[in-house]
């Protein structure tokens, strides 16, 4: 079988969306430095609400991005990683991410140029 | 100045959700294989409707990915396609697609353990 996301029924579609979306992308970015818990997560993830984080956690986990690990300690402790396919993923959103910040100051002169139009 | 997505207020967060929000990546990805016009881009882009394929053509070209140019034709004729800084960029976009495409049987099968748990 092929896999196509630009068609709208193949089931590639939602996967690029949880690993692209606002928050899935950044969730990724953040575990390409190591396993985090679910509150650094959050405080690394600047602007996300409790629910979305989990929301996003568990999509991604469901698509063998992410593993979650529970340990068995008191107060319990719950760890999230990139899966091997999770930190192949997060490399090339992360080569995405880094040209993008590399060259906001020619997308900054973009905007300004379409808005004085 | 340094600009870095993780941060709420930073201006490259909007424009990485343009290049990766789910019509936004796909219409990045369908320019890479030269200009369309806009019904081109509709059908290439299966699903999107008129209105949302607007509002991101618009967007991408007020960042200086996307490059919009009308022919002086009757009918008037407007030709969508990528700038040198959209090319490179949807180069890495595509690059994550293609690898989540090709990994789909592994999303799949992680799919399934999970709702099997």
């Amino acid at each position: 079988m092929e896999f196509n996301v630009f068609a709208k029924a193949c089931p590639s579609r939602p996967t690029l969306e949880h690993v692209t979306g606002r928050w899935g992308s950044l969730t990724m970015g953040a575990l390409m430095d190591g396993p985090l818990r679910f509150n650094e997560l959050r405080r690394r993830v600047d602007g996300v609400s409790e629910k979305m984080l989990s929301q996003t956690l568990h999509a991604l986990e469901r698509d063998g991005l992410v593993h979650r690990e529970a340990q068995q300690t008191n107060p319990p402790r719950v760890d999230y990683s990139l899966t091997p396919l999770g930190r192949e993923t997060a490399e090339r959103l992360l080569s995405l991410i880094q040209l993008l910040e590399a060259r906001m100051p020619e997308v900054l002169e973009a905007q300004q140029a379409y808005d004085a139009r």
